[in-house]
């Protein structure tokens, strides 16, 4: 008796969860289109006509080994990367390991697979009122000039940040932890930011990229076009921008000798784009906690969160957490979890025309099959394994595969998407071309299906009543699905 | 003498009329360029260099054939609707035939040509809070779940409706009148929403789309690229997007059985994307007048047309009857009219960034010289016939020749327009690649050359005075023209 | 005694003065990201790959000869040009020389170099409410139908002028001074207003333009693709749009004899595209002077610069004197000063996405080297001469060359340029592909190095202490460095 009660008592729980999680998701959707109708995505495509028959999950296929890290890149080279417009790419920085200052023709959104550490963006025109300490040991003609280190603000990352980097400007990041930091980014090259042309572009403030060494997976032959790989591109042949100036002119412009222009030129430097700082770098400031409660503050006081505009530009946010984000978008607690971060959690991602999804499946946990509105996504995998399968045009299946932990797919927009995790879970993280990327499902709480009436299913399908109020009804589910059937369902 | 009094007074009241007319007039250009202050259009270019040396008028060269009606393609593939970006279809659709759900990568503009019907369009998170009556003889399982059917807002529609159709989303049509429902859409493939190519592309939620019969008008030999002509790409090999699920999952997501599945796959379905209902639909909704009266009503309440962020984004209206719009934006009593649909009278216009324009002229009416200054137009005749004259760039002549009903112009920006009537008068509806399409007339009370000094224009033509002046008063009219001269003249 | 005292108080000025425009780029700065993050750039790229591998500085490659005035062209065919997406042409028009109405598929922005004007702009709509002098001599016919002029606002330009001119509407400009005007544009094809395609098409209004003299000063083997010359384009085979209209049409339509229309076609008319008037024009407008202490009082009350919306839309305001602007960016005594013209100093801007920048350079006078962060940049040399360095991707020189006046280097969004002024000084007007361009600096005041924490100089350049603080603070000033070096030094 008391074990009935307590069943039942557990099924109006888990009732009122859903549901509840189910108006959220309408509210959410409601804000979507809202901010929909006051921005639109504007996006340059590479292709007239894409030909995507055929999807692959793919790995890096070159990289840069640097002394104090790794970059592992996608072949941008493939159809459904130049339909997206957009390449990848893999980091891997070491304890110590400083990611040398550079900036790009794009605009990027970094997910930090493991580890933590600090970046470095330089907006031009903001002040550098942050100090970190000086040196130990500074000689008297030091201290008669300044007793601190001035510099811009720096921000703390750490495993389940998304950070938003802005293109044109200067980003630098280095490891202070004790393991190494993984990152993933996607670059998004078609983005209306970039002026240039389809293809990335990195411009080094420092180093010596041509010296990190460059490994392909595969032969240079599979390249008829004679195109340079991405990594190779990247490396071969590249030097700083400042040895594309005149020594002279530059020791006339730093207001300095010669000789330590060379050094700004770096032609001697052989350690790559991520060096390895001589000693543990002492850079000051907040710890990522105290950093957070400061903004939770700030949103309190606003009674939500905040716009771009009421945000300082030099202090402008680019960093959240899509572990730990207030908004779980999505909660199945027999399915996984799935939440977003876009430009509503992010405002730079207005900007950036970029966003993100975190999703965490249980064993055999299950998403909702469906396809993208309004944008391409590129999923990459961060655990586990899941059979992936994806919908293209003409309702040909394009991708039927198990995909493993370092895997990429890029899924077109409209393409219709399903995933079941494997016997381990599965987490990935989606970026969308889209900073309000939005979702149409085709089974479940949420499905086109499930929106039309009962006599159009049943003429569309040539079904009766009751079937067609079961593919309706059915599924009572939305967004991830619990495994096997019969669970939250209608009957 | 009381005829000359009554003369006199027509007259006067006519010189009242046409400056009541034209101080409108202006006023809604102004409006044009305020709204354009605030957004601009963004299009993607599939060429880099046009090369419009000639236009025609043209039908449709493919169809395919449905249980329940016929879709018509014109072929996307000449010049002038490669550099406009666009395509173009007809749909017939017979009583009781029913336009099977399914999604595209671009926008649509619609306009209903005849007939009356259903439509729904399924927005991803809105709530099912309509309800339709349920089937009658219901079961008493049935009864034990719902009473009634719920779903998503539908909506009616009639001839003169332009429907405002987004990408992505879901939309399907229902004949619920006793006659055809014939229609023309373009679909902006250009459209910035359209991240993926400039190819059409439809996706089925539903049905066996390549069991429509393809006719082509042309044959295959005209096509030297081996491109399937719209139509033929639209209908073969295409299946609905279920059909590239495997079957368990999709059994596994919709917790249903797998022959639910197959009849969801509709694989041994073959009657085309438009199907006949077994019996009428009975689906509940307000008349058409009465929708009509609420939305004039809350018009009122905000003391004009509402702007896009007052409506809620799940009524959003997608609908408005061009032939009665409230403000026809241009009427000569003796020449006859045109009106206009944009983003300030259809707030969701302002996200597809299309308009339309719907001109009635009367026997040997005249449309000024005009061209676009911010948009491509595609001319559909709904009546009759006219002489049509477009100059190209270089001041060369593109066109000049009779069209009739049926026949589709697609004229690119800038390009130089007339029509003149003929005997029995002309009717057309204008699609236009631009939500505030802006046109800049050549003769008349609005146009260039009136509005430059008489200086200028004596000595860019080489005129006298009086000659200038001629050219700048004779014709008082603007936009639509009485036929012959001396009418509302200057003199 | 009093010697060094006046030396003190001019070093603390000179401090002061540094540090006060410090203060103020740093505010502008800000008020650009502010202004970045409302609106966005959205731009149309010919080409899915650029190869810049060396930039020139280049001369006009061809010509018109008119009646009263030239227009120069530089060949589009670049592939610097072609990259940026724009087109650049030079005209000189001499006293009572007209400028024949026409209207243009792209957007434009002009630079007077020199002398001084009047200019039509006609906006569809906007009343001819403006009045000029009547011809003296009128006859009793004309007094009976109007006695004076109305047209379209005019407006007065002159030396140091931007004009900023739509695309779609109709221009003209006349010269009513005593020394010919010398102007340059830029044509942006690639502006997102351009539906049409990547070449720079312009539809006249008046004239007969394919009697105006080619000369190209290059060979026309040297264009493989067969392709005609930007001017031999632009005039050959082309007619004024009257012409590709039927004669008896057009005599209905203005309702007027067809020995007028033949008149109004032009076609034996030989003036080419600048026409000089048989006497001056009489037009009447306020002197330059009188319209800007009016426009000034508004901003008075206004407290600023007015925004887009709240000037009315036929007085829009289409000139700023970038000469004149009160808001002078940058200034070094010792250097030079650059001033800029944009969205929030000319509303407009914002429509046309694009901006203007004017620098002067003293003698020996350097620009800090720089990249624009979000738009391409067409220099055009002015005055003077000066080595001009600019340095690609992969960190390589495409340009190290002494320019002199009247030639165009084109830089692309994200190259780094630095300028170094000869013996007598530069003057040079910059004209970008974004309406908030924004400049990130590599060395002084604001220079991404300074920014960054002393540690990360240290191990990004492998350097000491004491020499990443060299890097950072030796060179104090900003934007403009005056010759030489330890001036306004730290140390």
């Amino acid at each position: 008796m008391a074990n009935s009660l307590l069943l039942l008592s557990l099924s109006l729980s888990f009732l009122f969860l859903f549901h509840g999680c189910v108006a959220q998701l309408e509210l959410q959707q409601q804000r979507y289109w809202q901010s929909l109708q006051q921005h639109q995505q504007h996006r340059l495509r590479a292709k007239t006509e894409c030909q995507v028959q055929q999807l692959t999950a793919r790995q890096p296929s070159s990289r840069l080994q640097s002394e104090a890290g790794v970059t592992e890149f996608w072949d941008a080279n493939n159809e459904e990367f130049q339909c997206a417009g957009i390449e990848f790419v893999r980091h891997t920085i070491q304890p110590r390991g400083l990611l040398l200052p550079y900036y790009t023709n794009a605009p990027q959104l970094v997910y930090i697979v493991r580890g933590s550490g600090i970046q470095g963006t330089v907006i031009p025109g903001c002040a550098e009122t942050y100090e970190s300490e000086s040196g130990v040991g500074s000689t008297g003609e030091e201290e008669g000039r300044q007793r601190t280190d001035r510099h811009q603000k720096l921000r703390r990352f750490r495993r389940g940040d998304v950070l938003a980097l802005r293109e044109g400007v200067t980003h630098w990041a280095y490891n202070d932890g004790d393991t190494p930091i993984i990152s993933v980014s996607i670059r998004d090259v078609a983005n209306e930011a970039n002026q240039l042309d389809l293809k990335f572009r990195k411009f080094f403030l420092a180093g010596n990229p041509q010296t990190a060494q460059f490994q392909g997976q595969q032969e240079r032959e599979q390249q008829p076009r004679g195109e340079g790989r991405r990594g190779q591109e990247e490396g071969q042949g590249t030097s700083n921008i400042f040895n594309g100036f005149n020594e002279e002119f530059l020791a006339e412009s730093f207001n300095t000798d010669p000789q330590l222009i060379r050094k700004l030129q770096s032609r001697e430097d052989n350690r790559g784009i991520i060096v390895r700082a001589e000693r543990p770098l002492r850079l000051v400031l907040p710890e990522y906690g105290r950093e957070e409660q400061q903004r939770q503050r700030e949103q309190g006081r606003g009674g939500g969160y905040m716009n771009g505009l009421e945000e300082t530009i030099c202090s402008l946010r680019i960093r959240e957490n899509i572990e730990h984000t207030a908004a779980t978008h999505s909660y199945n607690p027999r399915g996984g979890r799935i939440s977003t971060i876009n430009s509503q959690t992010l405002p730079i991602l207005s900007q950036l025309r970029l966003s993100a999804e975190k999703g965490v499946l249980y064993r055999n946990g299950i998403t909702a099959p469906h396809w993208s509105t309004n944008s391409h996504s590129a999923l990459y995998v961060t655990r586990g394994s899941a059979r992936i399968q994806v919908v293209g045009h003409k309702g040909r299946s394009v991708l039927n595969e198990e995909v493993n932990e370092g895997q990429l797919v890029v899924v077109p927009q409209n393409f219709a998407l399903a995933i079941r995790a494997g016997e381990q879970g599965f987490e990935y993280v989606t970026f969308r071309t889209n900073d309000n990327a939005m979702k149409s499902e085709l089974a479940g709480r949420l499905s086109a299906i499930r929106a039309m009436p009962d006599e159009v299913v049943m003429n569309a399908f040539g079904v009766s009543r009751e079937d067609a109020r079961n593919l309706k009804y059915n599924r009572d589910e939305a967004t991830v699905f619990s495994p096997g059937g019969r669970t939250g369902g209608y009957a």
